[in-house]
């Protein structure tokens, strides 16, 4: 519940949280919720939000969203890069999804944004069922990068596969990055890992792309493709063993409104976030570029 | 091949490429090996070193490990953090390790650094015949992390486990990270996956640990764990169909001194950039205590 | 002309250009006034903000003081440290400021905010007159910083006085910045300069302060001081030549609300900027100290 | 006294210092030199390096002349960027130097690397005598850089100037910096300061130079000039008043090698950090054009 407007031209956005003052929250003022912020933050800091989460909230992405959008035109005018995530599992449930044919438009077909469309309508289902028993679940958002041209990334400790973990392991909720085959891939042998070179057109393409488009830390020319584990919302209305902010033992089942599963919502600051990584690493490229030849 | 050796004071470190000068690289000069960073290079900058790999040769790794020790006597002697880290996978071979228990002498007993003894065996004997085959393996490293205090981390994009993140897929041939529960993780459900609070003897714990150590990305005084997916090394010595320098279709069986699993020899690599990413926050935390109590 | 506000918990700050809308600015739309960013900006970016200048206006300049409101906080609550800037001389005019004795009341007792009052007069009096005439004033901001601990400031390229030169270059309108007896210590010899260390009360101080407070790039517990130089506001009444944006020789007369002296409203950016360094300094310090000990 | 060397390929540069193991510091161990980085780095960080500075020493320049001497290739190559510096004034002289003219072997005509021949030869004999009487100088390196495009420098923190300032102000023994008019253009109004603009065969020039090539912090394509303040090298052979390093008072009369005048040796260093801005500010302009265009 956020109010999001830019005030005249565009430079400020203002993001309101309407729980603030409402007694939404008041029931978690003096209790931890299990595998949320509120004990490290108050640890840390010395105080926290309770009304929301403060930093740690979720509600912190839009400025990620709006700084993703800004770079989403850029990298669509220059280089007709193309960004496009979407839901590939939620709970046990796994998505097909032929990433050469994907659009955007068969991932904003449904509302849990998952490509496949017999896998979303269970997904959506599930998310009902979960949502009634007071549960939450998790879930996996993947990401193709299209027409990226070779040559992002920087060797060593800036590559591009590390700023991308980076970013999407910055995002809330997150607890898990790989990239091509990823962890899968640590299961095959190198001959079947590796992805054959041939010429096509001219062009230098790969006949597989375990990779996930990026050789030695820099962009191949291929696809880029990744996906990020999301665990399942913290915040559940079934009664749960917890501690008091005085550290006394105490039992807590959350009230009020929260989501059951954040995957939905995630797409779009996966996007953001790859857009934002991109352009970073193509003004890089591009300072670099014409220095030498 | 390197000599590493530091200069009176140690100031320097000097890192030579003995094969730099041998002939051991010559039928790599004109040819790009299938998901080596030798085309991405040449690509991005007009040249490549072939005689190695340059920067993109776990060679420049041996900085990371100078530092890395450095940054452990820092943890150890302040905090008596003690980072394990240890092979878990090579292959489809999973080791069972209990980590409260874990020591490093466990992991150093035998040359893969596995601590599951008998795993440890099979392991070494499919790398002795992957090596036979001229094949190669990858593999997961995983790494427990205890006594961090609670605190590392910041709120939004320099959380704890976004930075390990970033670090962990900087290292050479890495595919994936997962903290705590990770993929797996995103299976559960809410109450499956929440970690309960409890007081034990005056210390805030938690009956389970599938956040990894970390909420909200800042350390909550659990143990921090995590796994890096590595894919098989991508030089082999099985025929591959590439691609030349100058473009034209080819074939490549890699020749000379190759490793076929690089699982073991990344364990104090993974190791050394846990080290360095807790001294910074270690540092940045510092920074910050005392300021406003 | 701006209005501040903060809304709400202080998290925004937001700045709204009342003159945006007027015709205060029409007669610069087509011109480029001498000595402004007018032209650079618009040779960089493709256009500028004629109507009060954009990112080159003083305006934004109330985040830095914003910032360095809290920054202060900090410094004196920790380690009593006092900024104390005013204004040294306008045009040809210096004053004569002892700065043992210096106190916020005695800088704010005029506004022209320089602490000598005869030459303050003077100085009002000749601002007076540049405003009747078209005209504008230069002028020198001077800061003493009192008990800063030693030990701030990075060995190389940090140092204190390195960073309090960029946060003073980068005031709109500076054009010099010197630390202690800066310049016209140039012209002394090595035995007149050098500042004799002596003990009292277990103290180590130094005899006379030409290094101004820093040695080596690191605060010596001794006053820090610095001066720095603003020039005239480039925009006048007077007739001057120019040229239009379509690149053709013109004259301009500027018109509307200009300021003819902008130095004692440049004092508190010099307070906020050099707070915001040492609070910087301060943090990295605290962070190093004790781990080595 | 330093041996610089590269090691088969350009990669690392050894600096021996000499000195390290002679006895030529001895009479330094137990006492800090007034005005000298002595004392602040042992209160810092709880030791020094007496045999020479270490990282307070001036050898650490070799780097900065390194990096500085790829950087000149880079400018010149694509933009023909010319960096000039040259010791313009040393104790009371001062030279009087014709940027237009300006050449680096009329700089490099003389061992005090000042163009102005006549008072060249004074600054020589300055010097002599001062190294027989024990004492040193202090004096201005002033710089050119010509060719430069417009556009370089950031808006509000990172301008031109403001990174200038830093860069020369990190070097050893330095007491201020100006640019064009600097302190003395604060004495003067308006309509004297303001450059004029006016067309040149379709260029955009201006008729004097008092901004010393930047408005806004951005290059305008005119002459980059400022002026760095080095104090009087702080190690003389007079006798000095003193502190030992257990605090008790004393004195001390240096021994040994110490150069009486550092000025012509901070020429290159002037240009060296001229050229490493330059070209880190041409690199972030580079990335930034053609992306909105």
């Amino acid at each position: 519940v956020f109010e999001g407007k830019t005030t005249g031209t565009p430079i400020a956005l203002l993001v309101r949280n309407k729980d603030a003052n409402s007694k939404a929250y008041d029931h978690l003022k003096n209790v931890y919720r299990p595998s949320h912020a509120d004990y490290t933050f108050d640890e840390k800091f010395g105080h926290r939000n309770w009304q929301g989460g403060g930093r740690s909230s979720a509600r912190e992405t839009i400025g990620r969203v709006a700084a993703g959008a800004i770079a989403k035109k850029i990298l669509k005018k220059l280089e007709k890069i193309e960004i496009l995530s979407y839901v590939s599992s939620i709970h046990t449930l796994s998505a097909s999804v032929n990433t050469n044919t994907l659009t955007l438009k068969k991932i904003d077909a449904n509302i849990v944004r998952c490509p496949d469309k017999k896998v979303a309508e269970s997904m959506i289902k599930e998310i009902e069922a979960a949502r009634k028993e007071g549960e939450s679940l998790g879930g996996v958002v993947s990401c193709v990068i299209k027409s990226v041209p070779a040559g992002l990334g920087e060797p060593v400790f800036d590559k591009l596969k590390a700023d991308l973990a980076k970013a999407m392991m910055s995002i809330p909720a997150t607890m898990g990055f790989q990239i091509g085959a990823g962890f899968s891939g640590a299961t095959l042998k190198g001959s079947e890992h590796n992805d054959a070179f041939y010429m096509d057109k001219g062009m230098v393409r790969t006949r597989t792309n375990h990779a996930g488009g990026t050789l030695g830390g820099i962009s191949s020319g291929e696809n880029i493709t990744f996906d990020v584990a999301f665990k399942p919302t913290a915040t559940i209305f079934k009664e749960q063993e917890t501690i008091t902010t005085s550290k006394k033992a105490t039992t807590l089942a959350a009230k009020g409104r929260h989501d059951p599963c954040v995957l939905p919502r995630a797409v779009p600051i996966v996007d953001a976030m790859s857009a934002i990584v991109l352009v970073d690493h193509y003004l890089r490229n591009q300072a670099r570029k014409g220095l030498f030849t």
